[in-house]
């Protein structure tokens, strides 16, 4: 008989989580604040447990899928002192002093921490484009492996708790910035009558082929060399980024996504760096600190 | 023997045109300001011509790509009487309103005109995944297929000539947002001595799959149906800007990207609507106008 693997945390995500882990055939006890959303997965076999301490009372690994990283001090620190030679696996979002806080907080508890990051969306979990990043613990993540390996594709990344929710983090930056720059292109197309559905047939697919441009602009940044032939210039850049706005508000739609990357571009111009190309952006990220 | 098609601006877009009507053994004569840039061209077999007059003698298409939407007007205003009958496809970036402005200036002169926006890079131009947009006259599009396709896959948008253009800034603006998205994360794990080129090998697959959501995200916005279960709330959203706007700035990684997503997702919720799907955030970029 195995152990079971407990779940606190049961929104889309952690729902998501349980039931890959009930599809595997391994024994699942779920818990959730409102326990309404336990009960499809209780009568699909999960034990439901009515509280935390009773859901912490086996022995198996304590997965945390919480609304923040304040719902997981309010959800174990008053069964802390209970889990002392324990795993917790911290699937949270956090950002990466808030693992480093929790890695620090379970040590001093006796307790094994491994902190994860889901680069997939709930219905993904469990196929093969579903990828989770860890940090912290080295034998946490290769005792339960095949536990991890039922939600998706794992990568550990280092010892240090924080670099998952690093990396976690900057991927989604990239997804956000894209997922709203999709919608600024939608409502500017919109102003034509043409539907979303048909600019992102055409947006998605250039989109991924322009995914291909990131391991040149990653050559650039490291080498820090913006000087090479091939390079889109900022002063070229500029133009674009400019025409872009203005045929944004010619057609009343708010430029307010596109400010911040002009700013960038134009911050490097008026520097002296108008003929070096726009990857050189990068430099005026790291420099604002 | 056929007649030859004229190039007007030979910047890395405008060179990398004639070369590809040049290799599909096109007659070309090609200008350029700064008279250098015509060389290499001319090695190869097109006319050099010294004036722009000289360059439109001929009574090929002329297609014009130039810095900017003045430099058409600088370039083409001198010789406009001349070209009555003639047909003019302008390639230079331009707004919407900027390529009907030109639109109703060649009419005016009797010329016949068609916009064209370029979606792709100078080393893609004749390859298998350069994609061309136009829009205006359609006998254009149509009689000079032939010479269009040498470029890449052409599409015609319709009669409204900005089409082409309002297409093409849309779909950049995606472009431009995911570029800077993907520097501000390599800036982030860049603080954990990440080398760009590392992030970018997981990015870009990342990126890539998740270019398939843009087509769920159309369709919520084209029903304006933002409350269906599977959509991630911007309650949700929310929280996860904020934490990567504070692990952004905990990393000393300015944030100002993410200020205006974030500032989108934060009016929605303001405005009553924390529990509906993210996608809302595209009702305020429409109705800032």
């Amino acid at each position: 008989m195995t152990t079971s693997t407990t779940f606190l945390g049961l929104g889309a995500m952690g729902s998501a989580l349980a039931a890959a882990t009930l599809d595997a055939g391994d024994r699942v006890t779920v818990w959730n604040r409102s326990p309404e959303r336990a009960r499809d997965l209780g009568a699909r076999g999960a034990r439901v447990a009515g509280t935390v301490a009773e859901a912490v009372a086996d022995d198996g690994v304590i997965v945390a899928c919480l609304f923040d990283h304040r719902s997981v001090h309010d959800v174990l620190d008053p069964v802390i002192t209970r889990l002392s030679g324990r795993t917790v696996v911290n699937l949270t979002t956090s950002t990466p002093d808030e693992a480093r806080e929790l890695a620090t907080w379970a040590d001093k508890h006796g307790v094994t921490y491994l902190d994860g990051a889901i680069m997939a969306v709930p219905e993904m979990i469990g196929g093969p484009a579903s990828a989770l990043f860890y940090s912290g613990s080295e034998s946490a993540f290769t005792d339960h492996r095949d536990l991890l390996d039922r939600w998706g594709t794992s990568t550990w990344f280092g010892p240090d708790a924080g670099l998952a929710s690093l990396y976690d983090l900057a991927m989604l930056t990239g997804m956000y910035t894209m997922f709203a720059g999709f919608l600024h292109g939608a409502a500017m197309v919109g102003t034509a009558g043409v539907p979303a559905a048909e600019f992102a047939a055409r947006q998605a697919p250039f989109l991924a082929a322009m995914t291909e441009q990131l391991a040149e602009l990653a050559a650039t940044v490291d080498a820090r060399e913006y000087t090479g032939p091939d390079q889109q210039s900022l002063r070229f850049t500029d133009t674009a980024l400019s025409a872009l706005r203005r045929a944004s508000t010619d057609q009343g739609v708010a430029d307010d996504l596109l400010v911040p990357v002009h700013d960038l571009v134009r911050r490097q111009i008026a520097a002296g760096f108008g003929a070096h190309g726009t990857a050189r952006m990068f430099e005026g990220l790291r420099s604002s600190r």
